[in-house]
């Protein structure tokens, strides 16, 4: 099977959008970091069904990396995200250099303030002004109709959402939902780089949202309640370090009621140490769920 | 005469670029808060030479005032200002309100970091994010090929430049060269709120980038030397406050070296007390030029 063609430079891809735009064609952009995975391929048939053509950039973007070890060891698997891309009907894809995104002298931040600054903004400074930042240069140079993002980063898409409204990019932001292992970890490149016994605790992230979802149906309102559940399942693998535990506005990102009325996002982050690692070296997953509290009759 | 189409919406602008677009139609942008004056019609006609349809906005953004009192006074003349357009040959003016550049919740920034701090930025917090943000809006509300800014706001133009090549807009950025009333003074749409004593010694800005010129080619090209020379001129009038004159590079706003050798920005900025105005009521005038150092043989 033959690769789609690949586009490294912005401006080649805009003139690329302009002939397709000039021939009525409608684009979808899946924005992604590579290291390709069933849920990057979801969003790719999302993007297929809402498109007449697909665009997949894969860009490791340096600027939304807090840590250096972090965007170092990020896995780099190029020629068979080029073959994954090829089988799923991707038509182009774009994967400029660092030099082409951030050319010498680059100094222009797009940053989206209040709803950057909890949960994965509080861990991360300045992760999701590199996020808005990246995707704004994207979205300028595939100026597409459609762009699809995963729920897995929710706050991430809520943040996307409110720069597209606020800036009026005019393109239609999707969301797809999350993809999950066989056991119930939610897909992340990340999942690659946990050793076994991290890998086998990683499942305490979908198995606190699961419990809080059954306790919500079983009654119980309490966000304190809840949460104390949730952190205790999350605290329990000896390999494990909290980092949140939030009951929050799905919109808005305000932290939810004492009592939970609404539909409500739960958003966890662990770290998991890595076993005979560098000192502090980590691996990082999130992972959430929107609750929606059964209505009383 | 009938004034031109005008456009309120985001929406509706889009869509006309989008048609034109399709019609293989190059547009220009003139961006502008109004009151228009021969310097915007001077950006018309340059925009009139370099596109087949002139877009010209006029919005006064409230992000960029840093002080309230600025805003509320900036003169508004709508009526007569859509007379000058249809004049002019613009073909669609874009006048939306404040609520629909800036939505309910919104808390997007597009910031220019280093270009943004000396000269105006030192003196206005925050005045070039909310040109920035505001520039960027109306680049992807009329997705103009072209869009024509004057040199009177000579770093207002750098910023710019820099965010359009930052983000990758796709679009030209042209210069037009300051345009002056018959006494030097550079047009502007706060000269009207000048007293008359402080509207003549208003004439002290252009008079001192005149002696600079002269100096430098008259063999000058000590910087400090000739900075003293600008402020006396500067403090000289009974009405003047000195804000800054600062020689700098024309494209990396550095400071200039202690020996001019280069093209050399001179930017000067004075504020003009009001006479029996409120306290702290002053104009803000600003003007510069580049020096060009003639070469030695």
């Amino acid at each position: 099977m033959t690769h789609p063609p690949i586009i490294s430079t912005v401006r080649a891809l805009q003139a690329e959008s302009d002939r397709l735009r000039a021939e009525g064609k409608r684009i979808a952009l899946v924005p992604t970091m590579g290291a390709l995975h069933e849920g990057h391929l979801s969003l790719v048939r999302e993007a297929r069904a809402r498109a007449d053509v697909v665009f997949l950039s894969i860009f490791v973007n340096p600027t939304q990396f807090n840590d250096p070890r972090d965007f170092d060891a990020y896995p780099a698997t190029l020629e068979r995200d080029l073959k994954r891309a090829a089988e799923h009907g991707v038509d182009v894809v774009f994967a400029p250099d660092v030099a082409e995104i951030y050319s010498e002298g680059a100094q222009t931040w797009v940053d989206v303030s209040d709803l950057s600054e909890p949960l994965c903004g509080a861990s991360r400074p300045n992760h999701f002004r590199g996020v808005t930042t990246v995707v704004s240069k994207l979205f300028l140079a595939a100026r597409p109709h459609v762009a699809v993002f995963g729920e897995k980063d929710f706050q991430q898409l809520v943040v996307i959402r409110r720069m597209q409204r606020d800036l009026g990019f005019g393109i239609e932001v999707v969301a797809a939902p999350i993809v999950r292992e066989r056991d119930g970890v939610a897909m992340s490149s990340r999942n690659v780089r946990l050793r076994p016994e991290a890998r086998k605790q990683a499942r305490a992230l979908v198995q606190a949202l699961n419990a809080a979802e059954k306790a919500l149906a079983a009654g119980q309102r309490d966000r304190d309640a809840l949460l104390a559940q949730v952190e205790a399942i999350l605290t329990a693998p000896s390999l494990a370090r909290l980092d949140y535990a939030e009951l929050r506005d799905p919109d808005s990102l305000e932290p939810a009621p004492e009592r939970l009325r609404d539909p409500t996002l739960l958003a966890v982050a662990v770290d998991f140490g890595v076993e005979g690692g560098q000192a502090g070296e980590s691996v990082r997953l999130i992972d959430n769920r929107v609750l929606v509290p059964p209505r009383k009759d």
